[in-house]
């Protein structure tokens, strides 16, 4: 069994290799050397990839693809996803060819406040405590000055900062809700530092006014933290034609298409199990941008699936409509970014997305992110209202079960060719593959791959 | 302005790396160089990881970090983690240690069904469908007898097929909903295959059995896919000492410290606001795990999410109880993860990371999972109802900063120096920098950085 270690993080990175090695791979040199074969070969540029977390060993490799012919608002771009999921980039640059001729997407910047909290305990009079906090209202500018200058120079800064009463949810709960403009940074540290600063603030200043009783005096701080759900940072991306440009070589009639497309969306905004994976399907888009800008993923799946309860029930993240003969499909998206701090400037393949997309603002990109992730959907539900998801998507699959069992290019081509007219899956696939190159028993096979 | 482009997805590699440096980069041979220095040494592996997705380029780095001590049903792991976010690494391994010593985490997979659906519209006699549809069940399962073989030779296969009737949310609107108990794959293949043919299977059985009208046997499908909301694939993960334990060297009683704790998670349990940010920490440290093990994180993201918001208002993952000097935390996640299939025997890193793990069933990799979420979301609650989130934070993120500025390791000493007695942002280390340095105009250096 492994051993506890202590001052792992103390050690160097071949340390830790060779620590790992030791324990987990009985000091196989071949796994030493699989982690070592995929740093950078340039020194400086693996040792800044090294420091973004603690603990680094190597680099996990996302496929790093492009998807061309995007027309936003005018503008026409390649954008670039870092996804290892087969068929997403396909998908985006299938729906981005076929809106390019149909007018592309529009987007809007509905609004780009962030919010964040300091949340405490207070047992007390409570029109004193809200009277109290309008009256020290500028001394939270005023404490935050040094933070904040930098910020307002590029046009942002803290927007309100308010008392909300949460006694109806939880005895003597409240919070200071405080509302910024970040501009083109995602604001995380900004606004948590701005928070931390409020809650000394006000502490200090309950505590030295004697309006307050002694019990009052002592509120409790639970926590400082900017929200990641983002309801005031929206963007919406929309596309639209008459319904007559509705066809795309399939058999059904454009009216037709358009129905059912329609009806696809409303079981999204009804089923919460339907929703989920349709919702899923569009941050396969969103992500693979997000992920390619340097931004965090995790953030922005956060406010987009809370975004998509706000109602009390799970729903799509995409509407859709068919007035006057005019189809119309969008998406509404929080949607929390940065083109400036963090990553963005720090990890090459990050500058180098943030160039293609010719250095967009933060409102800019928000605009892209969304086109992406309502492209996707489009993809995703086209596939589903005619020939499947299954079709398009095993064929793709095929070859990385191909790759798996380490098919020639020969054995390829014949079981390629195979399944045009048959139904993929990966234990036909398997059986397939064996038939081809001869093996009698299908299951090694298998309980190998 | 860029040209469209036809028949990109056909070109070769470089072929498409030209096309985008001419079109975005003037031509610039240094955008080529950078996309090419981010590719795999060995060309078969570079080829490999190319053939994962479409139009790729190049690869996208993620630091790929293990946080050692993780003692999980009595196994002593170290946990790889790709992650791009500092700190994340930092505060599981610290999480991990803290609970070493406490018993280390207790996890149970409590169910592993999936769902799938097949939507179709249906206008006609209820009872009688509902009818029908039990008389063929056992057609379903000899329809896709082909596909699920090798799923029922490791113990897994379809589970049930049944009608569920929607027409309250939707006329007309009804699903074959189907559970798939899929063993050590995701499944989402396996599962999207077996629905499709359910609904040729149901289709084909209806339009020629004559007890239904002509109008009854135009049932339309709407579409046949898998939910990725998976309320009935679940895990716990669990800790717990006596109250007395929870000493952490800071100056606040174990008390106290608990009852703050537990504070923290009922606000999370109440709020959506703080909900969402609660639950964007605990994803930070499952994504890394599922990303390193070559799952699919927009699965889980979606799947945490909507069980996230089952109740109507979109609440936290993980709960806490003190009982009779008893602290107890724990979560309850869906997850559906493949341990076979996909990328996880395809992908060198992946592989890698599987077998630090020990090869672990997709079972045990739920409750790795789910106890590294556990994990991040106590080092985050810990600092937040102690020393507050940016103390640590900054600190890790000022290196970050100082490398950005390009600063020396002389000029990194004297800041971090600086940083141990007050308070870190990104404007005041720009200034601090500048200072250190003797540039007299901190705004320059903001704007280029």
């Amino acid at each position: 069994m492994a051993k506890v270690v202590k001052g792992f993080s103390k050690l160097s990175k071949e340390a830790k290799i060779e620590w790992i090695a030791e324990q987990y791979f009985n000091k196989d040199e071949n796994s030493i050397e699989l982690l070592k074969s995929y740093w950078h070969a340039d020194a400086p540029t693996q040792k800044l990839h090294d420091e973004f977390i603690e603990n680094t060993l190597s680099n996990f490799y996302t496929p790093y693809g492009v998807a061309p012919n995007f027309l936003i608002d005018g503008k026409l771009l390649a954008i670039p996803m870092a996804i290892e999921e087969s068929s997403v980039v396909a998908a985006a640059a299938k729906s981005a060819s076929f809106w390019l001729e149909r007018g592309g997407f529009k987007t809007k910047v509905i609004s780009t406040i962030k919010i964040g909290h300091v949340h405490f305990m207070y047992e007390g009079d409570v029109p004193k405590l809200r009277e109290f906090v309008k009256s020290i209202n500028s001394k939270f500018y005023e404490d935050t000055a040094s933070f904040t200058a930098n910020m307002e120079a590029r046009g942002g800064g803290i927007r309100s900062v308010e008392l909300v009463d949460k006694t109806d949810k939880l005895d003597h709960y409240f919070q200071l809700e405080a509302r910024f403009e970040t501009c083109d940074s995602m604001g995380a540290n900004f606004i948590n530092t701005c928070l931390e600063q409020f809650s000394k603030t006000l502490t200090s200043a309950i505590s030295s006014n004697n309006t307050f009783t002694e019990k009052e005096k002592q509120i409790q701080i639970v926590m400082c933290i900017l929200s990641n759900y983002t309801p005031e940072c929206i963007v919406r991306s929309e596309v639209s034609c008459n319904i007559s440009e509705l066809t795309d070589g399939s058999d059904i009639s454009p009216e037709e298409f358009a129905q059912k497309f329609k009806r696809a969306v409303t079981i999204a905004e009804l089923e919460p199990y339907r929703a989920t994976t349709h919702n899923k399907g569009i941050m396969n888009g969103i992500d693979a941008v997000v992920i390619a800008t340097g931004n965090d993923f995790r953030a922005v799946e956060a406010a987009c699936h809370t975004y998509a309860s706000r109602n009390g029930s799970y729903q799509s993240l995409t509407h859709c409509s068919i007035t006057d003969g005019i189809f119309k499909f969008w998406i509404d998206v929080p949607m929390a970014l940065g083109t400036v701090g963090g990553l963005t400037t720090l990890h090459p393949m990050v500058k180098f997305s943030l160039d293609l997309l010719g250095r967009p603002s933060a409102y800019e990109l928000m605009s892209i992110i969304a086109s992406s992730g309502l492209a996707q959907n489009f993809a995703a539900l086209r596939a589903l209202v005619t020939t499947g998801i299954q079709k398009g998507h095993m064929k793709m699959h095929l070859l990385n079960i191909l790759n798996q069992l380490e098919a020639t290019e020969a054995e390829k081509a014949i079981i390629v060719d195979y399944f045009k007219h048959n139904t993929v899956s990966h234990s036909v696939a398997v059986r397939k593959f064996c038939e081809v190159r001869g093996i009698k028993n299908p299951q090694e096979i298998s309980k190998n791959h």
